[in-house]
């Protein structure tokens, strides 16, 4: 059998991981990234500047056989540092004991993940090559260097793994019956910068995510190794308050002032980063199908462009690449087979994170200020820790149980959800919630749901 | 004051009765429309040949001052005639007694309406204008005339009505964050005929809309004032039967024979006509915003593309231009006002009746062949026909109720589903379904939920 070959679009994380799971399933693989490459010009031009990876992502790695080299690299955040209005710092675990996710560097992995693909004989790899065409029945796709000149790419299959603004999606939008939306949330977001200490120690607690939640508004921040944090404030485009509504310099100190006092201390110039940047819009992209005549599949952000509030986007990409190096084996190379099973497995999962990324604003922002929602949260981990096979909280779910289908933890969540309402509305259940009749009650409840499936 | 301007892209039904109500309220409006006129070649170049109308078309026709003359060359239909697979009919009424939608000519209602706004001073129509560009900032429009020269039109405010495949919004697609979704259905359509007596009289029953619903595809035939009935046959583009599957002769001949054996001694050539027609896919397209920069707008199927599957399109459509009517009136002509309020206003109602409209696919293609569902249809009828403050069914509201908005119908048809799913719970309820203590049921469950609402 000759050796078919695979053009991929986009040199991110998730492109060069595809590349690198197709080369090790003997495929020869052209990348092509249209940005230079990071590791000579020492400028990451990729988006954001770190992302949270959690189980799914790891083990997705993996599954194709990539040490996580990264994960050293890497700071577990074992729980979300929650900043009251009134400086009252409160702590919420993710999980168990010891569950955490991780503040990953995207250019840090990206590079990682570069070097081993040039390790790899079946894999060239090809910086700055725009992509301007793609023909979708033969897998050809036209690339502009930087000289202007056009260059001209066959092989027998191609994926567009070139993240949400995939020029390959819209190039497919001429395709017949191509389903497409593009959802704008009514969010924006720009990114601050909490420094180091001099000592090169971080300002705030390292194994943490921070949160201050406002509502309408938030701000969070991710730890990085260099003893820096990266924030992201997160608020609506209008209205008020709103990126649109704070023009004035004096609005803008008041608004930061009255809000984030206790974090003014150790961001570094927000009111002039506030001033001088752009808010970046957040949006969902949702398609399908994710596979055009056997021949062209779509991947990643690419497919699924979702919003960052489950820290799950990378996660996501990760286990779209684990999934077909599965299906690969499983259909023993047969892309007439592995297309359509590939989006028709992923589809779903896909789907149900951009849901699962678009409510957890609400719980990042609003709840997990609010000591309701702590109160059920203690609860829910109470009764999952003494009965584990019968309750794994939803973000568990999500973020710690990478055999558990996005689809499958959303339709439990809910489920989960009906079950918590009904315990949330017992008398007295602020000042009960610790003793054993709650743990009866909800153990009623989950068995009758849950009992003979789980 | 001077005289205000508009212009109004797409010369079908919604565009020239939008264009009769801007005139009306004194703005000076060119009415631009790509085909050619059809008054003049007899022509008529519109999608389908006939649509339904029901009493929001015409209610919103009344609003604006338009008599509704095409009522009168329209024909009602009272009930469902549901042609069963064993070839028996059942009629399955749509409401209360005299209750009807109606079928009409889309060309014949298209040119009454325009005779009306050539009759009016303030209204000038141009055809075989095609758009090609729009300035979103300052309401400018760009036309290619049949002779490929290109007209500058200007004007204070421009609005586009050129139906589910809109140029205006395909090029608003450039605008910043403009959400968009445009989703395919499994189904795909043709349309074939019945032909009328030599006498001119229908062949089938002429006040009611046919269905021969065979679950995963189905006919339906409406009545045409000249004895003919123009029918559709809906089913998947692909899997097993479908547009893709049927494509040897003897195949479609076989499948028509044993699915349609009753309508083949109507249908006039069913087997040519499908072999030679393409189906033409169907799809349903949101957007939001519907207005940008408080100087273009949307409206119509440009602003909400539906499926026909609840015959609401055009009644939608002029909805929306009997709101802004209104809305012209009280915001005593401030646009700055207007637009964001004609869309806050309509936005909820187009994405309800696109729920609807899918879900009605189900119910007309599976659900009216099944016991179950015409014994529900019975008891809602008898509860709605004793009580009625307490309950219209959904049907009813969606149809026959222009006073409550799509969005609300959407809601309390959901809410009378949960309480309908109890009463067909009851034990023996097939042959119980008429006697007292099921009206005592439902009246109770109904009362609890809506009594104090309704």
């Amino acid at each position: 059998m000759d050796q078919k070959t695979f053009t991929v679009v986009g040199g991110g994380p998730v492109g060069t991981l595809l590349a690198i799971s197709l080369a090790r399933h003997g495929y020869k693989v052209g990348l092509y990234e249209g940005r230079p490459d990071s590791r000579q010009t020492s400028i990451y031009q990729g988006k954001s500047i770190n992302i949270a990876l959690s189980d799914r992502g790891w083990t997705s790695l993996e599954k194709i056989g990539v040490s996580a080299e990264a994960k050293k690299q890497s700071i577990p955040m074992y729980h979300r540092a929650i900043h009251g209005s009134d400086g009252e710092l409160t702590s919420l675990p993710y999980g168990k004991e010891g569950d955490a996710i991780w503040s990953v560097s995207r250019g840090g992995i990206n590079e990682q993940l570069l070097d081993i693909a040039d390790d790899d004989p079946n894999i060239t790899t090809h910086f700055e090559h725009r992509l301007i065409h793609v023909d979708f029945e033969f897998a050809t796709a036209v690339f502009r260097l930087p000289s202007d000149k056009q260059l001209i790419v066959d092989a027998d299959y191609l994926f567009g793994a070139d993240g949400a603004h995939s020029k390959v999606r819209r190039l497919a939008h001429k395709l017949p019956r191509f389903s497409y939306s593009q959802n704008y949330m009514p969010q924006c977001y720009i990114e601050l910068n909490i420094p180091a200490n001099s000592d090169g120690s971080h300002k705030l607690e390292k194994n943490a995510l921070h949160i201050w939640p406002r509502k309408d508004f938030m701000l969070i921040a991710l730890p990085n190794p260099d003893g820096t944090f990266t924030c992201t404030l997160f608020m609506n485009h209008s209205g008020d308050p709103s990126f649109e509504s704070l023009q004035e310099r004096s609005a803008v100190e008041a608004f930061f002032e009255s809000n984030f006092a206790d974090a003014m201390e150790y961001l570094e110039d927000p009111i002039d980063v506030f001033m001088e940047k752009t808010a970046a819009p957040l949006f969902l992209v949702q398609v399908f199908p994710w596979s055009f005549n056997r021949k062209v599949g779509l991947i990643g952000d690419a497919a699924h462009a979702i919003v960052p509030f489950y820290g799950q986007g990378m996660n996501c990409g990760f286990e779209d690449c684990a999934e077909l190096d599965a299906l690969i084996t499983q259909y023993d190379h047969d892309w007439q087979q592995i297309f359509p099973a590939y989006e028709n497995s992923r589809k779903p999962n896909g789907d149900a994170i951009a849901e699962l990324s678009k409510r957890n604003f609400v719980e990042m922002s609003d709840l997990s200020g609010d000591m309701t929602f702590q109160l059920r949260k203690k609860i829910e981990a109470k009764f999952s820790h003494q009965f584990p096979d019968l309750w794994t909280p939803l973000y568990s779910m999500v973020t710690f149980s990478p055999d558990v289908p996005y689809s499958e933890a959303l339709r439990v969540g809910d489920e989960q959800n009906q079950l918590m309402e009904k315990i949330m509305a017992l008398p007295n259940i602020e000042s009960d919630w610790d003793e054993q009749h709650v743990m009866d009650q909800l153990f009623s409840l989950a068995s009758e749901a849950f009992g003979d499936r789980q």
